[in-house]
């Protein structure tokens, strides 16, 4: 719809995503509600309240999911495959047409895996083995092959050239104690895919017959970048991603948005902010460090980091005149949970003159429950944001 | 589903439209909070309250698209083409089978248009060419041509006859220093359509020859009138119109309702609801004031006129003993904008013994917003209507 009614204009829209932001109560207060945040509350104040879910009630996403639904695409009609989210996770440049997936190092004994995770061999190990399939196969059937490591057992590899296909059965039998399988072609244009891993898969085996505990490889996740409208064009806007981990530039890039080069610190990410202010109309600002404590259950350290944000970063991205201004999180992160939720996320809209207030002060899960948004689903939020900065006109007479 | 679980019974449903009631603050009240209301306050108290989104989330509504969904047509699926919107806002009872496209009277030198509104000709002046229009050209190949006016340079044109279809591109290249655009079919049906609209166009350009300003006219949008399940058909009701501005009567007629004459004030549209009480078990009942003034930017005038509402409309409204009585308004107009919004409508449903009261007074955004309905599309209003009329048996057992 939106395409028949966008009106340009020189409004500008800052999205605020504090990874993991909605959490659970401890002696009654959740993380939010603990943590000391004067500048949130008193913006709560003048702004829209209300709670978003990310994927569906009840369903956890994982990250990729959570943020392709905030960007506005919906995350069940655009599944980003494994194969492709780990490549985005430790930055690999994907182009359109590669093929990706997941590999674990495994032992293997006389046509049977023992282990599929090479005893969770270290990082460092991997990255030798990783170097030594390199040097050992650079490309077949003109098919160039690209291996990376992730961290202990897990690697990434991408096959880039003309004609392949994703749509492939995986290696991974799954369990101990069976042979791996052979790559089978699940679409008719896969079968010189098909064909290639599978000699790959033999290959790396031949490289690695010597190893002590990784003497083979498994595949799965087969995937390719899916097909976007970039989000410059959906929106009509020149947006810009401000984010540290590999995973969310790598996300970023994938619609479509320019990944500005950062530090690594927040105070960081905010320069990179001011440097750009004019330069683009819609930034997306990343902030990973609130899931990362929840993930690891630390209650303390994740109110610590939001009460952070509200005395040292919000007061300044206030000052920059925004004319929408969103505070929210992708997914919950619970730290009592040590984990992403299903939870929704509290989100918080400043649009001086655009939008209804809640006339009083206070941002909370609780509190955003009750806002005068209700409950609403990720994938809104990006036509919520337009419409705030009137940059979307009538429907119909 | 309706069709299957209707129970027909004496019920009588009043639907009150305040025309783009929901509005936003001015030194923290919005229109509707600013108004002295205590008759709406206290009937809050004993009613259901909630938000309708009218389209969608972000997307301001036109009034067809509002209304229509308001009636439980899906605004997305049945989008009322602009011409058929010109003619019922100017009172063209359109036949189905009509084709009606809004006109604008222009200047044509060397055939390129210099000025796509004619210098945006009196509306007397407008008169006279439709008037002269009409006199040379009656009907094309059999079918009837009615030209009528609308307002400065706009009129509004009909072509009455067989196998018709609007299945045509514009003639109005949207821009001065251009040549009209011929008219082409965009289906295999329209060739015939086609062919008269081009000889009409050609007919009027030497009928206006000789005209200073206007001497030629551009033809856009296209319409006939969508294929609609009727109303009393659709809900089993015997239903009436209550409203004085043709769009809005237009409207109800498109639908199925029976539209009653009435005079042009409240205390006219209130008197014609008395009169015919005894006749239908559903009313529509329409004010147009309240998004006039919103749409002027006269919030003090808004604000009048919802006290006034309050003070004479109401309750002799409440007198009348309807079984389910509903405040709402079709999309908002905050003053503030001087225009529609994508704000969601504050929305009461009063219908005792069978709504949960929201036990304390108030009537607002806000309190809808935290209101015992919650968030709701103004597509899923007629159910809530029908039910709360005891007007639908349970499904399945």
């Amino acid at each position: 719809m939106f395409n028949e009614l966008h009106i340009p204009n020189e409004s500008k829209i800052l999205l605020i995503v504090l990874d993991g932001l909605g959490g659970l109560e401890k002696d009654g207060k959740t993380e939010l509600e603990t943590a000391d945040t004067p500048n949130l509350d008193k913006l709560a104040a003048q702004s829209s309240l209300g709670l978003t879910t990310a994927v569906d009630i009840g369903i956890t996403p994982g990250s990729g999911p959570a943020h392709l639904a905030l960007f506005g695409y919906d995350p069940l009609e655009n599944n980003i495959g494994r194969g492709v989210l780990a490549a985005l996770g430790i930055g690999y440049e994907l182009k359109r047409g590669d093929v990706a997936a997941r590999g674990n190092f495994a032992r293997i004994e006389e046509g049977v895996i023992t282990d599929r995770r090479a005893g969770r061999i270290p990082t460092e190990e991997n990255e030798r083995l990783c170097r030594k399939l390199t040097d050992a196969i650079d490309e077949i059937e003109e098919v160039k092959i690209h291996i990376r490591t992730v961290k202990q057992h897990r690697f990434v590899v991408v096959f880039e050239g003309e004609g392949l296909s994703h749509e492939l059965t995986e290696s991974d039998p799954q369990i101990a104690g069976k042979s791996p399988l052979v790559i089978k072609a699940l679409a008719e244009d896969a079968g010189k895919t098909a064909r290639i891993v599978n000699r790959f898969v033999l290959q790396a085996q031949e490289v690695l017959e010597d190893e002590d505990r990784a003497n083979t490889i498994l595949l799965r996740g087969f995937a390719s970048l899916p097909d976007l409208i970039p989000f410059p064009e959906l929106y009509e806007l020149n947006a810009a991603a401000i984010a540290t981990y590999p995973m969310y530039k790598g996300l970023s890039k994938l619609v479509g948005m320019n990944v500005l080069e950062t530090g690594s610190t927040w105070e960081d990410e905010l320069q990179t902010l001011k440097n750009n202010l004019d330069n683009y109309n819609f930034f997306y600002l990343h902030f990973k460090e609130t899931d990362a404590a929840g993930e690891d259950g630390d209650f303390d350290k994740k109110v610590k980091l939001i009460a952070e944000f509200d005395s040292a970063i919000l007061p300044e991205l206030m000052e920059m005149g925004f004319d929408v201004l969103v505070v929210t999180g992708d997914h919950s992160t619970p730290a009592l949970l040590a984990s992403h939720s299903w939870h929704p996320n509290p989100f918080l809209l400043h649009a001086p003159g655009t939008a209804l207030t809640e006339g009083r002060p206070g941002f909370s899960e609780r509190i955003c429950a009750r806002g005068v948004l209700g409950q609403l689903y990720s994938l809104e939020v990006m036509s919520l944001l337009l419409a705030h900065a009137k940059r979307l006109k009538k429907y119909g007479a």
